[in-house]
């Protein structure tokens, strides 16, 4: 069964091994786990709801506090310590878009809020209610979870917006057929939920961002339907597409997407390669996407990412002759391992694998072969699950991301690493940090930076930990040349540093655009655009 | 020096060869030619000016009507019969984007409106002033054409907006680069229209469209200057960058723009390869770019384009060998030629078309290697040329063009292709209709067509023709799943079929967007949107 209070199912319990531990012990100090309140306690907390009955809406306790929370860091906290402070009113689960519509009239009549919901996987606290005076209903997607159409001749498919992503590739597995998004959250996370926040998948580089995926569909608004048609490119003005990705629910819901998807490749196969320093292995990154080299991902992680990835990994004979052999090859520390997947026709993996690793020969890379690279795509959507067991030792881990020009790599993931690894000095607190690029442009590339820290003696105080490193490090990035988000959204979280990179008119522009379909605002409400009321300063995001 | 009444420069008089006209005769019956007006007689109506005396402004008659009109076909009509009807008021060229500020801030002031001016190729009466009360200024970009930023890291040019296609080439080669974007307009177009417009150019496949080059840059408004900084990508929220793509000078003037460009290839060449009936041709261009082939381009002409290409090309002789040769090899009646292109280094150009000979096969093309290619290449931005020979022998040309996903193309070219062929039937006169694929998707592909009928008697009953055969096809286009434009725009010419495309919500968002720019509705009024006061029906398309 999905955990209540934390990632995936709870039949799956990954244990650190020991190397991994007494490596974080070394770094940041042994830590003391904090306790976990029970679901029994959280639901006796649980106020009536403010909402009128109606049968598609369900008030039943545990359903809304299994809705209350994403999984951000003050998500777990807030789920862990009990401390939920607020839960939406309702849940409703309708099953086609007209149940969605009829909702939304309601929510005009009878004057609530509206959350839509897909996995609840946001790490930006996208789902999370307000506390005010207004009952909130979250309308969860789950039930729209399927293929609904199939077009071969034009490669489009359409889904139910709440289908996720096992359940979009399996529906197209079976008809030869792949979407091929895969973000990090792959298991819970929805179609829907990729539109709404602009999701990147790891495999972005042959398959594209969802804005390149998703081709049009339905949208229930406060207003009316929207209907997107499907157009392979229009110069027909500015693009409503792309006001709906990244709209977050401020607009509507998305009830029903197409996709551009792809016959399943004939080969697919993720390789490592080590280079020797950072430099050397960025400069290869950068310029293998420049020279448009055939990739289909590409995943650089830094020394202290690889070095961490070793000793979390186990195995410490294995890792040991490794190091040995790389050491022989000229990579000792300060290497750096590099990820890169081949997809597609025979011939085109045998041309590609070639280009590659003659492409990076001057810079003197250690190439691996595909042991490693089998051992993550098996591993590629079991990281979330490592915070568990993180978290079980007393660990918190959270992740920050942004991406920035190339010019600007280098300085603004140092500038990051730096911030959150002396983030915790004042109290004497180291922090472990590392980072890889996760999504390379011509133009630049995406940095995803991952910060552990033992938990403090309270809730309290390690959330006071969290907001000093995430608020010092979001000014960071905002104020030098970074997205407060390549792939997570804004949500609630990121809200604050958006208007530094929209700018005023950027940001009048998006508050014009959630005008035009909810003049009364709501739908959403503080997710993506902080509402007037909300300029205070204060801050809705943890509720803590 | 350049055409006052047509396209390009005057020294440049192609010439149409004897096998030519005698096709289209054979088709379309023998022409006579309109008198064309001159100059003088156009400078003798041009109207005082109703704009206040300003040291940027620039009321010569001569410039009024040198910016009054783009190059659509009523525009050729209107220009060649000195029936102008309206011209702006005054033209600006500013020098940088101070002065553009200045010019709004005047325009706010003395109430007057205001056009944005790059190329002035549009062919959808993007440029055209309203025939109203309101004093018009024309803002052309045209001195502010230097590339003023190159950041070979990141691979970011930054120009002035105005710069044309020859100078944003030429001023990137000489530093090893290229942005790639070559729209047929090329020669004359801008970059700064190239993003109002959402253009396209004929090598997307490889550079992609605007949307992919523009990378940022400064916006002037009404409301003040919207920066939009460079970012590879960005999840946090709905992008601005894709609102001012395609917002055609109705919420500010682009001054200054970023493009992701590359570097100069190692290698390029264009191919043909021709199949025998467009079943075969269709099928392989579409399942070549689904299946992710690295070409460049990809052009396919149907049946009527590949005989008519063959005889306005000259060269009976050639061309007779050639048929022969095809003929030989299976390709007679019903042939279909197809152009593509190859670019990259040595090695991925040999390798790319090996590929693509080989997925060919089964399709039983005959390749014809780079001959007729290179002659494509060098005369690709001559065509609009053609134009000017035909219309001095009495012949009417003018071009419709939509986008439409694959499972579509075949039927949606059928019924633009019948309604114009028989669009002229109650006058008894054929009109001559080809087309060809310019732009092809994995989800579909453009569909450009070619069609030409002889003049009529006088200037008024020729515009009556033209907007009979646009008018029927348009809402055609519109009702059967096509965009109203896949690379021209929207312009005043389209307005009226967007809200077909957008429906009425998608109109609601554009509507939006351009009331949070501008509010009082002074910049470019009557593209893209028509205005409340012009929603009787009345259009303003063609000023006659």
């Amino acid at each position: 069964m999905r955990r209540w209070n934390g990632w995936g199912d709870d039949s799956i319990q990954p244990e650190l091994p020991g190397t991994g531990l007494k490596f974080l012990k070394e770094r940041i100090g042994p830590a003391k786990p904090l306790p976990d309140t029970s679901l029994e306690d959280v639901i006796a907390q649980v106020p009536p709801s403010r909402l009128p009955d109606h049968p598609l809406i369900n008030t039943d306790p545990e359903t809304r506090i299994r809705h209350a929370r994403g999984q951000s860091l003050p998500d777990w906290l807030a789920m862990r310590s009990g401390q939920f402070q607020v839960f939406p009113d309702g849940v409703a689960q309708p099953e086609d878009a007209w149940r969605v519509r009829t909702l939304l009239d309601l929510a005009a009549e009878k004057g609530f809020n509206v959350i839509p919901y897909g996995g609840g996987t946001s790490v930006a606290g996208h789902i999370n209610p307000l506390d005010d005076d207004t009952p909130v209903l979250t309308i969860s997607l789950e039930q729209m979870n399927h293929l609904l159409d199939l077009d071969t001749e034009s490669q489009i498919a359409t889904f139910g917006a709440g289908t996720p992503g096992p359940l979009v590739e399996s529906q197209l597995r079976a008809r030869g057929y792949t979407l091929g998004h895969f973000p990090q959250s792959f298991e819970l996370s929805t179609l829907g939920g990729w539109i709404a926040s602009r999701s990147s998948g790891q495999q972005s580089l042959r398959y594209g961002r969802i804005e390149q995926l998703f081709a049009g569909g339905t949208v229930e608004t406060l207003r009316g339907t929207l209907n997107i048609p499907t157009l392979p490119a229009s110069s027909a003005g500015p693009d409503v597409r792309e006001m709906v990705l990244g709209s977050e629910g401020r607009i509507g819901i998305i009830t029903e997407a197409k996709v551009r998807v792809t016959p399943l490749p004939e080969r697919e196969s993720f390789h490592v390669m080590v280079f020797r320093n950072w430099h050397l292995a960025r400069e290869a990154a950068r310029r293998m996407v420049q020279a448009k080299l055939p990739l289909s991902m590409l995943r650089l992680s830094n020394a202290v990412e690889t070095t961490t990835q070793l000793a979390l990994a186990g195995h410490p004979l294995m890792t040991g002759l490794l190091e040995t052999y790389l050491k022989l090859h000229g990579a000792g520390d300060g290497k750096c391992m590099m990820t890169f997947g081949i997809t597609g026709t025979k011939r085109q993996c045998r041309f590609a694998l070639k280009e590659v690793r003659a492409f990076c020969k001057p810079f003197r890379a250690v190439y691996m072969g595909t042991g490693m690279g089998r051992k993550w795509a098996r591993k590629r959507f079991a990281m979330p699950y490592l915070r568990e067991s993180l978290w079980q030792q007393g660990y918190a881990v959270d992740t920050l991301e942004t991406a920035t020009d190339w010019d600007n790599v280098d300085y603004l993931m140092g500038l990051i690493e730096v911030n959150l690894r002396h983030g915790l000095s004042h109290e004497e607190q180291p922090v472990h940090v590392f980072s890889h690029l996760s999504h390379v442009y011509p133009q630049g590339s995406s940095i995803y930076t991952t910060y552990v820290f033992p938990v403090a003696a309270d809730y309290e105080a390690t959330h006071e930990r969290w907001k000093h490193l995430k608020e010092t490090t979001s000014a960071l990035i905002v104020n030098n040349r970074g997205t407060i988000s390549h792939q997570h959204g804004v949500g609630k979280d990121h809200a604050p540093w958006l208007p530094q990179e929209k700018g005023e008119l950027g940001m009048a522009a998006l508050h014009g655009l959630v005008t035009t379909f909810d003049p009364g605002n709501r739908l959403n409400p503080g997710t993506l655009l902080r509402d007037e009321t909300d300029s205070s300063g204060n801050d809705n995001r943890t509720g803590s």
